[in-house]
């Protein structure tokens, strides 16, 4: 390469870590405002929230980003590193730019004033008061596709922005084949009538000592407490400054253990990925994990297949008793059990491993007629009910415990519910392989040697950054395309046993 | 005025406002990483505060600034906040743009170098390793009063930065006033004979405990917990990211309450400053304290005046024995001479009211004479000794304990420790006219209705903000110019009761 290229791409390297900067310390403030921010605070640092995001946006979409992109587009030979990088600055560029400005502002400030009314509306379980700004942000998405474009089907596109690559084809295959396998396994499931106990969960648990298993938990796993730090917050997120800090919030019941306990391992998953990330990677905007599919592969995966097997609980469940002795009283099995009960819900974020793809499922083929004007925003609470009814036989009372119960729509956020899913099925596929690679994996794991867990993941997930696409990664850790075969597989190998079919 | 000035004031309040938002989010990453950031985070972190830092810089040194300041300077009858605010923008620009732009860039990496060195010359209690670096920044000083040029003595301009107006002049005069009385006061105080009692405070004090005691001494003083928070560091400051939100940091020593106690009533002091100054002077600079030396008059008049009085301990003593029964045994006299007890000693931030300023004295004499070559670095260790041995009867072992103790000259910060004194006057001047205004104020404080001093100070220094110059502050609160009368007077008759002369 020239000196000149050399120079340009320095040029380019340090633009683009002044966005990174920009968004570590938004990302600062944002933690800061959830986690301990006295609440007098809150009218300033929005104010200040707004003018580094919108300097951040401004950056983003400036006339020197398209120049950089035009330059480097146009160079041969690219490495991987740089061409990745382009191609996810322009991938951002487009995505904002493509749409006429006036637009823009309007849909921002349109899905701000929808998370208000959502709010509202689900605190007085009236859909009615949502539905003429979900209908608006509908409208709007669709006006936007014929700005962004789409190939085959039109939600090809929102689901292309947070899984580069993922198509309703691949999913509609997946995702049916998945859901038969659910809904048979639950026909199974009630056919065994049995229902583990878990009334020994009942209790009282301070927040101290869950927040001492929380440690525990994530210390086991390997989150680097020397790269992150774990707090109290109202709703658990996991959030990422650098590569080398990476902090977990949760959320404690004091009448049970599970939700803080599984709340800690699903976020430090996510946020062992991003603590495993090369330095390399800095400041180049490949840094961070790749999508949102792959980053749910890896908290799911540590949540369930690590966190809820039988496995890990030989070698952590001493642990456990050491901070709660209460359950000595309680066999290894039974705790095994009561960890993995499943119950048709209505409530996705309280779903059961099991469950909890259909969840994603029913969503999935919502957005999709949704965007497609197969169902218009009007029906949505009956379709709501109807789906939940068929998949799942449960009924909510209200739209507060139906469609009105996640914000993802009020943002705009069509094409992201998948990838909770997603993360299911990659996850149960990087698993098999592990344990092709890993022999004698369960042992290691009932000793409590998760390293080998971690480092195998390292190597072939978080080592790569955002450099490959999800579908690439997949392909060179697993030598496979995407499959619901393996996670079906768990499932039906797991729950077999435990209810005995 | 005309709709174009409107027009020019609204953008010249924007452009502020964006640099109020920079500087506050740098505050806010700064808090944080003294306060939570995991030890990994540092680099990345150091990063993003020089990206923001440079912003801030660039936009406070810009043409724009200076356009706006021609645009308003020139403008007739400009309302006070506006005035205030075009010379507060000036006199940042004029203090950074005088400086040939090389020049000033080697000082701030010649003072980033220097900080490390003193830290390493401390250690190794070795002045000799720090002397070439204070050198260069002494001499960069006054090559830089070339540019900044001064009236007067040199060391004017230095002031200046830190207390608009004052002047050696001024100083000689109230700091020669306040040192032959202190030393007359130690006098008699070894003459008296005798020490109160304070082996009382030696004990076990959890850091819980001490945060417990640390929060009702705020809340007792007025401290506003809904725009502010309390937590540990290693060196305790306070920081505002605006108005409503003001953190407090404080460190504990589990054998003596008394330090994070006074620290926390000190702190509080700045915080309950800048919480009271009011909404409207945001966006202008102005909504933040005017300066360090009345800044100090805040926390200075807290920790001692109130904090260290008998009729607040009246009121509060009950409320640390509900913490440490043990107190129980001792009398509210006692204790009130115990944490009045006079102890010269070599350590500024240890030392007691009474021989705190004389720490003070010593370094402003110091300063006056290096900028005005009448002493050079080389002599500094024996100077100190000098004026140690002279004015507080003690001696340092080693540089350490002398002339390394503070880390103020190695940031080139000459002109800033005559503030803390000043403090010490100009809080004594308050509370002499606070007396006058409120005639019961003892029975009031005795009573814990701390919230007439509070709203003394809030209507005479707070709600000011920048507004106006600190003596502008001191003549309108109290009708008189800068005195040490009071301050001695207070101190006089303080320590004659306590020690019986």
């Amino acid at each position: 390469m020239s000196s000149a290229f050399d120079e340009k791409l320095k040029e380019f390297k340090e633009y683009v870590s002044k966005i990174e900067y920009l968004n570590s310390a938004i990302s600062v403030l944002y933690w800061d405002m959830r986690v301990g921010m006295p609440k007098k605070g809150i009218n300033f640092r929005s104010d200040v929230l707004g003018y580094l995001s919108t300097e951040a946006y401004r950056m983003q979409t400036s006339d020197a980003v398209k120049e950089f992109v035009t330059y480097f587009e146009g160079a041969q030979d690219l490495d991987k590193v740089t061409s990745s990088m382009v191609e996810k600055i322009k991938r951002e560029y487009d995505k904002n730019k493509k749409i006429p400005e006036d637009r823009f502002k309007e849909y921002v400030i349109l899905t701000s004033q929808a998370e208000d009314k959502w709010t509202q509306a689900k605190n007085e379980k009236n859909f009615e008061i949502f539905k003429p700004y979900l209908e608006k942000i509908v409208e709007m998405n669709k006006e936007f596709l014929n700005y962004w474009g789409y190939e085959g089907n039109k939600y090809n596109t929102l689901l292309d922005f947070y899984e580069m690559g993922m198509t309703v084809e691949k999913l509609d295959k997946v995702f049916g084949e998945l859901k038969d396998a659910i809904i048979e396994i639950l026909d199974k499931i009630k056919a065994s009538n049995y229902t583990p106990d878990d009334s020994f969960f009942k209790g009282d648990y301070s927040k101290e000592s869950q927040e001492e298993l929380g440690r525990e938990a994530l210390k086991a796993i390997g989150y680097d407490f020397d790269a992150g730090r774990l707090d109290e917050t109202m709703h658990p997120f996991t959030i990422e400054f650098c590569n080398r800090d990476v902090r977990i919030t949760t959320k404690y019941h004091e009448d049970d253990l599970r939700p803080s306990l599984f709340s800690c391992i699903h976020e430090g998953g996510h946020a062992i990925y991003e603590q495993n990330i090369p330095d390399e990677l800095n400041g180049t905007t490949l840094g961070t994990g790749v999508s949102m599919g792959i980053h749910e592969s890896q908290s799911r995966f540590y949540e369930n297949i690590i966190g809820r097997s039988k496995e890990f609980w030989k070698y952590f469940y001493s642990k456990l008793i050491k901070i709660y002795p209460q359950f000595e009283n309680v066999s290894l099995e039974d705790f095994y059990k009561g960890i993995n009960i499943v119950k048709p819900s209505l409530i996705r974020v309280d779903a059961d491993e099991l469950t909890y793809s259909l969840h994603i499922i029913i969503r999935y083929e919502i957005e999709k007629m949704l965007i497609n004007d197969e169902i218009k925003v009007e029906d949505l609470p009956m379709v709501w009910k109807e789906k939940y009814k068929e998949y799942l036989n449960v009924e909510p009372k209200d739209d507060s415990q139906g469609v009105l119960q996640d914000i993802h729509w009020a943002g705009g956020s069509f094409g992201y519910f998948p990838s909770y899913a997603l993360g299911n099925l990659y996850g149960a596929q990087f698993f098999n392989k592990m344990k092709q690679n890993i022999k004698d994996i369960d042992e290691k794991i009932e000793k409590g040697e998760l390293s080998v867990v971690k480092e195998w993941l390292s190597e072939n997930i978080h080592k790569h950054g955002s450099v490959y696409k999800p579908s690439e990664i997949l392909k060179m850790a697993t030598g496979e395309e995407l499959t619901a075969k393996y996670f079906i597989e768990y499932l039906k190998e797991k729950y077999s046993k435990i209810y005995n079919f």
